[in-house]
């Protein structure tokens, strides 16, 4: 963990906060002739292609008959899990439920000198969600992911994950999931965007992944939409010493296990609390089952820079634009009026990213590497779209039409000026 | 202009709809590495690689000092552009201003047994808008991508266009742009991406473009947000023969007219009504300045679908999922709720396209070849994000802490359960 002394500096100009702010540059060209290759095959030879690809990549023997998981396999998972996990998700499932039952979008109309305008708000048909599989599935995950759609009204959810695990198939069956298929990679990717035999086509695909999975999202946008583009995550903590260091530690932690380019910042104004954090966090590290991994993202990401007051930490915070902000001062909505660019902002001491992560109802894929300044959380808003409706009156048409004409005649449209001028004519 | 016949056929095989359905599909392979190149060089050299390009694409000479239009420029063709087309340029600008007013997203808050949970939403800080220059810059593409930016609040609208001609730098003055580069192509959206000693970075690029304008954005998609992945543009109108066929035909041609990929269909029950169209524009192209783009356009896309109700209509239009959607019928509002996919719909005799084009108030930038089964109109929506806001007293962790533990330790992270588990023992 290093510490960054920002004060009295021209903080844009560190080069540990530029270091930070660039991590999330990836080197895509590396992958994209493979992936250009796999969802090109996938296009043309649908089933068939997906199956080679999850035998070459997952080695798993499927037909397209198999790639399909059969509905009592998500309820025996369902069954089999520790009463307490499934109890904690349907506890979270209807915690996110009803959260996002305020994001709900209205259609609207307004009425005007002989028009009527509007926008009507239609939920989209059918959309995927991607689910890593292995070790790594998180059950978390498909709620977070499926619960948006439901509330959106969406009416086929396709939920794809390479092998999955039994709490993601339980995930799934308390979320509704219309269909499960255990493929990933960018071949379920592409399937879910072209469609093939077996697999509806989406309009949509959402959810993490890794590097296939992502440049296969970035490829196909525009023959489907796409939730955004994620890059490693981070959690950036704002102390002003009131809160424990362990704590601090523990919640710089949890971002670190997740993955070696995760990142942990913390910003304080108070430099012997900072290295209390550090040694904590130190210390902790050492009994943690994945702090191989932690340790790689700590070595090379974490740090704990110090500043002068809240304002310049709020700055610094906004620049480097995390998907978490943990604000751990003894007043933190004083502060939140300073913050422009974060994911999710956690107030208070008790508000630890964890239970944000699985239960507290707002949704917790964010937008990582700085795209905070201008992606939001997944929400509602995202499973739906809009249409403008447009009724011009006879009425109305006479008031609006010698102007319409002038702009089409700048404009050299000659069509476009006749389409009105020939209404009038009549 | 095909005349296709549906009635008593399994519609969705119609070769000539798949067609037309997948005349969006674009070869970007072709164009990627020449746009990657210039995005890498504008990111290396900034300003210079700009001037390079400009040179040799728009063969026109700048300076970095020359980039800028000066802000007397704008006002200068404010005041030396037409009376009528000035005035008409306003009452567009107030119409656009007000429709987009109702469109602002809120914030909220839930308070829910020791949480309080919420949404902060934020104006985006800066954004870019493309223009298209020379001949076919039109100035109502500047009102309908800057107002909605200026609604939402944005701090900074940076406009960007290649050899702005006088109409589309008065737009931009009374619209309030803050600044104008006359620059295009991919060199432009590099520059706006990254920013550039004299460019400022946006968060985010809105705007029409030609295809390496296009590879460009969704290239750096990520860098920053774009709007949406744009085809080439179409109108489909549902006529059942009660609206004079030269006025449906000027529709369909004020589509045609703009780029001879654009697409001009009809669906109709009557088949007089539908051979009377087709020989009024037939007629009609003639006549028309800009007759050999629109010749082209229908030669190779025009169609007039014939079915057998207006349900089966609505089916067609809902698969086509048109940028326009015209209805044309005598009672025009009863099909509206059958309409599901379609940009912007416009119902009655009186509601041409050209109209919405310039002059209602909603956006006339809309998603086009099949993409509003997933895109919207461009809207205030897109230039705010939002944060997630998360607040846990001591009573509502003690409430949420248990089931928080157990998803954790499903999931295998350790820390995650640390960071709850130390805050009940301290």
């Amino acid at each position: 963990m290093k510490v960054e002394d920002l004060r009295n500096t021209a903080w844009r100009f560190n080069e540990r906060l530029r270091y930070i702010a660039k991590r999330g540059e990836v080197l895509e060209e590396e992958y994209e002739p493979i992936v250009r290759e796999i969802i090109k095959r996938v296009k043309e030879e649908g089933d068939k292609a997906i199956t080679y690809y999850t035998e070459k990549f997952d080695g798993v023997k499927l037909t397209p008959d198999t790639m399909e998981v059969p509905y009592e396999e998500l309820e025996n998972a369902y069954n089999e899990i520790e009463e307490d996990v499934r109890s904690a998700l349907e506890i979270a499932y209807e915690r996110i439920r009803r959260f996002h039952e305020l994001q709900r979008e209205k259609a609207f109309f307004m009425e005007e000198s002989g028009t009527l305008l509007g926008m009507k708000v239609v939920p989209l048909e059918r959309v995927g969600v991607y689910v890593p599989g292995g070790k790594a599935a998180y059950p978390s995950t498909v709620l977070m992911n499926v619960v948006p759609a439901l509330v959106a009204g969406v009416e086929e959810i396709i939920m794809v994950s390479p092998k999955p695990n039994k709490y993601t198939l339980a995930a799934a069956f308390i979320s509704g999931v219309s269909r499960v298929y255990q493929i990933g990679g960018a071949q379920a990717i592409a399937g879910l965007a072209y469609g093939t035999e077996m697999i509806p086509k989406v309009d949509k695909i959402v959810g993490p992944g890794n590097i296939y999975v992502a440049i296969a999202k970035k490829l196909l946008f525009g023959v489907v939409d796409i939730d955004m583009i994620a890059g490693p995550s981070e959690i950036l903590i704002i102390s002003d010493g009131s809160c424990e260091p362990s704590w601090i530690a523990t919640d710089l932690l949890s971002q670190a296990e997740h993955d070696e380019m995760a990142g942990a910042f913390m910003i304080t104004t108070d430099e012997k609390h900072a290295l209390r954090v550090k040694e904590e966090l130190e210390r902790l590290m050492e009994d943690f089952p994945r702090k191989e991994i932690a340790k790689k993202s700590i070595e090379r990401f974490g740090t704990i820079f110090l500043v002068e007051d809240m304002f310049k930490a709020c700055e610094v915070a906004n620049y480097i634009a995390p998907e978490h902000l943990e604000v751990l001062t003894e007043d933190p909505f004083s502060l939140l009026p300073y913050i422009k660019h974060a994911g999710a902002i956690f107030l208070g001491r008790y508000s630890t990213e964890a239970l944000g992560d699985y239960i507290l109802g707002p949704n917790h894929t964010l937008p990582t590497g700085g795209t905070a300044r201008f992606f939001s959380p997944l929400g509602v808003y995202d499973f739906i779209k809009r249409s403008s409706v447009l009724f011009v009156s006879k009425e109305g048409f006479e008031r609006l039409a010698e102007p319409t004409e002038s702009i089409a005649k700048a404009e050299g449209l000659f069509a476009h000026f006749t389409s009105v001028r020939i209404r009038r004519e009549t």
